[in-house]
């Protein structure tokens, strides 16, 4: 029913399963575009431009940025990640829905950018299960996996700037909730302005 | 996975088919609590008190409004009509979620005193389908018929007010989706307060 697609941004505490979702969730439905991020850093093995990262230049990036190029963008270790508008732009008016996973910081600058997007937390169901995953991988020692909690810690006083929590205990059910989460957010309003337009302009007659 | 029910406004155009489509969600699921409101006009033949409304006096409902016993109350025709706060409040706490079936001002009064709720409107596609609807009642003459149609144009200016839009194009598929809707709304951070916050308790010790 909807007239444009919704821009749908996915954060979480670390070790909380969003990319597993993001994934598993893009590959269900093909009309789910996966945003594109525009980064300073160096390409590792096997990324590919345009696919993995569109990758620039620091000066190229600054430049996007000054000229309002970004949807969001923050800067980690010493080089900068970034959402280009246009792509998602363009994706949205084709009424494909854009998917975007990134950090909080970042999802609450797109909220102020773009009013109309859709933000949703996932959270494992317990602080003790957030850490047993952030084990479980066994790539990072005990300092990482504790200056990951402390950030889950502070994370946590801002969760409800979301419009959605998602409960990540169970992948499947968690991602047929996603689902569900995508289709409720074409019925915002917004989504439908045009039709709302054609109505209130027939409607004028009776004015 | 919601502690809490969730509050659900439904309001539309007078002739949207609200009323079917509100009836038929609280047969097809008996978690939903439909409100019930306080009048002072008379009961009509077949009212049951309790049931179809709380019948009260002009003073007694008054004293309700001084008294912030209601979640929003107007005056039509001479008699008041409003929401009594106990109920909801009683219904959501014991996890059900309560549907409201009101107009466009009570809704609004309603999310300001209660942020929480879930505002959805339902329109019917175009305002011909409208008025071609409002017609076949049969009950009312043009004139009559015509001043919904102008307190519709009015409406149509605020429908971004609301959360969701409904499109009543096809009844089954309305019901279905305002379903989808009430299942989405479970997900707002506010059904899980408790979670939040015991997993903020939880995460206090990498503070």
């Amino acid at each position: 029913m909807a007239e444009k697609g919704v821009l749908i941004v996915v954060s979480g505490f670390s070790g909380a399963g969003k990319g597993t979702i993001v994934k598993r969730i893009v590959e269900e439905n093909s009309n789910y575009a996966l945003s594109i991020s525009m980064t300073t850093r160096e390409p590792r093995e096997g990324e590919v431009e345009g696919k993995s990262y569109f990758f620039v230049s620091k000066e190229r990036f600054e430049e996007a940025i000054s000229n309002g190029e970004l949807v969001e963008y923050a800067n980690y270790v010493g080089n900068y990640y970034g959402t280009p508008r246009a792509y998602v732009d363009r994706m949205i008016s084709q009424g494909r829905d854009v998917i975007l996973e990134i950090e909080m910081q970042g999802a609450i600058q797109v909220k102020t950018r773009f009013p109309d997007a859709v933000l949703i937390f996932v959270t494992p169901p317990d602080a003790e299960e957030l850490k047993r995953r952030l084990m479980s991988r066994g790539t990072e020692d005990e300092a990482t996996v504790n200056k990951r909690m402390h950030r889950a810690f502070e994370e946590s006083a801002f969760v409800d700037r979301y419009d959605y929590l998602l409960i990540n205990d169970d992948l499947d059910r968690c991602v047929e909730e996603l689902h569900m989460l995508i289709e409720a957010s074409h019925h915002v309003p917004g989504c439908s302005a045009g039709l709302l337009k054609k109505i209130n302009e027939q409607l004028q007659i009776y004015a």
